[in-house]
């Protein structure tokens, strides 16, 4: 992705602003209402709005329902013809509404809007952007709805981002368009060290760096994906997370925060939306690891967590995380594997979920390991397995003791404190 | 639209088939299943098969409500992009169910399937087919699924062909791949005397030529729409008409039925969804109607029968009927209208139906209106207005009357027996 060239885009004064808004703010028809009298009010104040668009609530899930009715292992490419339309529906109800509103608005698919994709359906990657239908809506002063979470390659086979790619779509939009900052609208009101759900005194953050934010995301932070976050970091574009529904000012992602601790836990974060798989008894030759985590990419699933157990008699397992909706396709897959790298078995674990402690504190000081074994032991929360970097610990623990380990950990560094 | 130049096109051992299956068709995933396995029967037995799809069941008129929730009056080009996901989403499950039962198959949307249309929003009409695309997928040995319905015009902006646009597009189809014949799947056995919902004795028409089947659908005939059939007939491709569900013959299609007798009543049409509109006391100056009619097709709206009154003092009444659910979206058109020519206003009555009798017989036998008017007087039914051509006559009745003056007439030309 490039930034735009033509310069109109990088005047200061007529930047534009990229507002995401989720399934749950675009949940029903009078949510849609609501969500377009916020971007009418940001049109009133700026001119220049992209309103970035997820498909309606469950929407998406019912669609993959029908699918599985007609075939339990549905061609991704068709899968991605039929889920697209999700978003495909929120965007011209949008413009309706903006419309209703006395506000000039237009929406627009992913192919209409430019957005050029690899061919991996259901994971795709943005590959390029088209700006220039946007550009010329924008300068008709209209706000431009863009359905996220779709694009098409280059057979003009529609394709879909997988997981975040309505923040993906936006955010990537935001770089393209040089826009000022790309808002994202959900139904919290920011990043917080966890999840107020499960865990009433946590605090919002007010400002986060982006590597942080990564880290978050990419262990279950469900606010914001990590992959539209590293697009901001790359393009150092400011990304807000805040509530839809409260005018607050919400979680500014950047470069460097203003009061920036180097030296704190940021927070908690967790996902019980994984599953284990265990290839059993694997011959423990060279490249093994390659040839099945290569396979498996290859098919566009993600793997989380990778453990490699102790060799015995010259066999392995072979355990990872992956997300638990990707379990179904992934079978086949799996199958495959298996036998070509002639594991006994392919066993899979549902049972389980994961609990990561972010912050960069974890630069040098080895204490925290105990600190946090200590603290969910005290739960009598078993730890079954963990990884780490430098600035995560997770762990894999019963997906039942989630809540407990969340608020032991949460306790334990005293997060409920500025 | 100009019938494709590939030699391979003409070859008629290679011919394709297009098939239709209307919404009530495809409803549920049980539905879509069983209409999989109709076309897997024609793939195994031909080879070739273009299937194109409407939107199941209701979903159309559950995506109009959720866009009037949101905007009483909504934009005709957002309405296109919101509709179109109907049949957006029919195809790719219809193209997951028949990979199922081991048929390859691939699913397009009207863009990717090269209709090209016109700008005008909800009424759209095809002006080209791009088929490469399809063709392509016809010699890898695919089903192709089109999502009837809808096209895109130049700006790339997604279009929908108004009432009996799924139709359309299969006829056109067929026309631009020079297929075998054109197949309309439906809920009934094919094109009948009457509604056999109406009139249990109503009998099947076997063979029918195409500007009968023209008069018949265009007084509401539901079984196919005139615009699909004005098509078949200006490229002399063949329809049938016949059930989805029954392995029965159907009704065909074509230039010159077997056994015709020109000197037939054919059947009785009814239409129990249309308005009539009146502007009162409009000035009787010429190039009055001209300007109202102008004014209403300009906006997309079809009107069927026009009356205009007998002028009193330099004013007159002037009334015609439009499909009912297009009254809603033509009132500020109307009022407009009624503004410009001075009328005292408009009135709507959603009260009344058609009731037409069809067949070459009214050429040069002026005894068959006294038969009309004498059969439906007898019940009781009075005629509020009537219009004729060469090959029907149709009467405007009270629309709880319907299904008497359809059973009446049906009685009084003897059309239980062949």
């Amino acid at each position: 992705m490039t930034a735009g060239t033509d310069s109109a885009l990088t005047d200061t004064s007529r930047r534009c602003i990229v507002q995401k808004f989720g399934g749950s703010s675009v949940a029903s028809a009078e949510l849609i209402q609501r969500v377009a009298r916020r971007i009418a009010a940001t049109h009133a104040k700026r001119g220049r709005v992209v309103a970035v668009v997820s498909a309606m609530g469950d929407s998406t899930d019912e669609l993959i329902s029908l699918a599985h009715k007609v075939n339990p292992a549905p061609p991704s490419r068709e899968m991605d013809q039929l889920l697209s339309t999700g978003e495909t529906i929120t965007a011209p109800l949008m413009a309706m509404a903006l419309e209703r509103l006395g506000v000039p608005a237009i929406s627009l698919t992913g192919l209409q809007a430019g957005i050029r994709t690899s061919s991996v359906h259901r994971s795709a990657r943005i590959v390029d952007i088209v700006p220039q239908r946007i550009i010329d809506e924008l300068e008709r002063g209209r706000v431009v709805v863009v359905a996220g979470f779709q694009g098409v390659d280059e057979a003009l086979d529609i394709t879909t981002l997988g997981r975040g790619g309505t923040d993906t779509t936006a955010v990537a939009l935001a770089v393209e368009l040089s826009a000022e900052r790309c808002e994202i609208y959900t139904d919290v009101a920011g990043v917080y060290t966890a999840d107020p759900r499960v865990e009433p005194r946590a605090r919002l953050i007010p400002e986060i760096a982006y590597e942080e934010m990564l880290e978050f995301a990419a262990v279950g932070a469900k606010v914001m994906h990590p992959r539209a976050v590293e697009i901001g970091e790359t393009y150092s574009m400011p990304i807000v997370v805040r509530s839809t529904f409260e005018d607050q000012p919400g979680t500014l992602i950047c470069q460097h925060p203003a009061m920036e601790d180097r030296q704190k836990i940021r927070g908690i974060a967790h996902d019980s939306g994984v599953a284990k798989v265990i290839l059993t008894r694997v011959p423990d030759r060279p490249g093994i690891a390659a040839a099945v985590f290569g396979a498996i990419g290859k098919a566009g699933i993600n793997v989380d967590i990778i453990v490699q157990n102790v060799s015995h008699d010259g066999f392995t397992d072979l355990s990872f995380t992956i997300a638990e909706e990707d379990l179904s396709r992934s079978r086949p897959v799996l199958e495959e594997v298996a036998r070509e790298v002639q594991a006994e078995q392919v066993v899979a674990d549902t049972g389980i979920a994961t609990v990561s402690v972010v912050g960069t504190a974890f630069l040098g000081t080895p204490g925290m390991f105990a600190r946090i074994f200590d603290a969910l032991s005290a739960q009598g929360i078993n730890v079954e397995q963990i990884t780490t970097s430098q600035i995560h610990v997770t762990v894999i623990i019963a997906r039942d003791r989630v809540a407990d380990a969340v608020r032991a950990l949460h306790a334990e560094f005293e997060l409920e404190h500025d």
